[in-house]
């Protein structure tokens, strides 16, 4: 005896109408109406026909979260944020890692798609910056909002931009504020735009300053503490010694924390080190972490939220303004710089 | 024009029974055949009818990984291992956590299940020891794995177990060992049955070796970096001062010892530190943390083929075989004991 529509507009004392609109999350229900309904639901264990759900009906209440990124604060971060506003929404999170680099990408992404039935798709670098993942996601009609590294600029689907060159900036200048002239850069994985645009802020800051940016400064690497500790070890081993480290994220700050104690250097009297995002590892390292604060659950809830409203004008079929969001991470001197 | 079973059939040149049993991930297909579908399916863009797909037709090739624990690290892990089962066996995964303190738990759940209609769950501490959690589910009829803290029991649903307890032993005794007599005791959250297991295995070894445990060297916290900074400081304010310290995990020991450095203290010299899980941060402090290896990925890798094989007993209405899995964490000795 499965409960139908009906019942739940009658225990709730509303129309069917009503009741449809609460389960799809349509706006202007008022919340007590939409308190009893959803109140009718539970007791009646109704279980919405999809198809009724969503005027795509091969499509569910769920959303995706693809990404391939190591760093494991990042993706709590990122996956805390959507499901903060998925809470809200009532939708359900589904989790795909993938490799961006597998030559298979696009069929697996396809099967995913089959699977699941998301609504919509939330991609991170890289995935986000691959032009032929938005191309095959835009022809098959997929919904989806973009994390990017950058300033902003126009596109043709809706993304959230995170300004890491200026804050990139604002770290150089702090150092070279310390009285710092020559500075290292550990870079991330040179295929994340966040790497060139770490990069190029740090490049903008020594020539406004008017300091050379020496090449042999620059050392490639990945997002990753042991690419901090390689590159560390790399550095002194080499007879012109950098007095300070721009490193491209946290977790290479705390690799290249890491290598210079082990050689007996002090931070930040010998070196100094900074790094970037503000994860939580970077404020239980001894000394604590100098970086720019990359709030990442907002980010990730405000490309959840713009998600939903994309999904919302879909469904109505409405004409898509495609809308951008931008942020700025903000500079947090600590102790190691 | 959507693409048919018939379709895939032809295409691959196989019988229909067989594209249906390999689209329901059924044993004894060749992998040479399996291969053929699965490429006739990609080739169509072949959306599988999802009552077709499975005998319970409100469910979906998406299981539900459902949690409420802190500690990134933890999370990530059981999740990459559930993802490692996922894709070998083409399911999607979706994450829920949950607070498990929450007044309306049950009534969350519930609808969790129905917005995602998730084949299975994987449930970890504290959600896994909750009776009223089991009770509902099984009510339910959903099937689920369920991760627990100790050694191993008969149960009614299938469980993976972790003995904490003999892990907990063993770095007490390791610390024992290096003549510590004077060992303080930090706990995880109360409520997490892995804080008892681990306290019981250190009492178990000073028992054993006629040192009396002292209950003012037991102290309460919870799972995090901070419990460890403030039960340090609380510590160190004594006059009568423990010479170890055994960390209910490594976080709480990470925080340990930056209150330790932040009192002037050397580790191991002044004061050795001990941790338990082996998360990638125990590597990555100064000293490294000894600690027990606990193989989460692995742990989340069996969860989830243990929940594999239950759906398909289910499926296949056969009767249900209780099946048990048991883990023990590995001492691994490091430079901060």
């Amino acid at each position: 005896m499965k409960a139908t529509i009906n019942d739940v507009a009658k225990l709730a004392g509303v129309s069917i109408k009503t009741v449809s609109r609460v389960i799809n999350n349509e706006p202007s229900v008022r919340q007590n109406t939409q308190d009893k309904v959803r109140e009718a639901v539970r007791q009646l264990n109704y279980q919405p026909n999809q198809s009724a759900r969503s005027l795509a009906a091969s499509k569910s209440y769920v959303v995706g979260f693809v990404y391939d990124n190591p760093n494991a604060y990042y993706i709590i971060d990122m996956q805390q944020g959507i499901l903060n506003a998925c809470r809200e929404k009532h939708y359900e999170l589904l989790i795909h890692p993938i490799n961006s680099k597998s030559d298979s990408l696009l069929d697996e992404l396809k099967e995913m798609l089959r699977q699941s039935r998301a609504s919509g798709l939330i991609l991170t670098p890289p995935l986000s910056e691959m032009q032929d993942v938005i191309q095959m996601l835009t022809e098959a009609d997929v919904n989806m909002v973009r994390v990017l590294s950058g300033k902003p600029y126009a596109t043709e689907t809706p993304c959230v931009f995170v300004d890491d060159r200026t804050a990139a900036y604002q770290i150089t200048e702090h150092l070279i504020a310390q009285g710092h002239q020559a500075i290292a850069f550990f870079s991330g994985d040179e295929e994340h735009q966040s790497t060139a645009e770490r990069l190029a802020g740090y490049k903008a800051a020594l020539a406004d300053h008017n300091i050379s940016a020496d090449v042999e400064w620059v050392y490639s690497g990945q997002y990753s503490f042991e690419s901090g500790v390689e590159n560390c070890k790399a550095m002194l081993a080499k007879s012109a010694k950098p007095s300070a480290v721009f490193a491209c994220n946290d977790e290479i700050a705390a690799g290249t924390l890491f290598a210079a104690r082990l050689n007996g250097l002090d931070v930040p009297s010998d070196i100094a080190i900074a790094g970037f995002e503000n994860n939580p590892f970077s404020r239980q390292t001894w000394p604590k972490l100098t970086t720019a604060a990359q709030p990442t659950q907002d980010i990730a809830n405000e490309a959840a939220e713009l998600l939903f409203r994309t999904l919302q004008q879909a469904n109505k079929k409405q004409p898509q303004a495609c809308e951008n969001i931008s942020f700025e991470p903000q500079l947090v001197v600590r102790e190691s710089t």
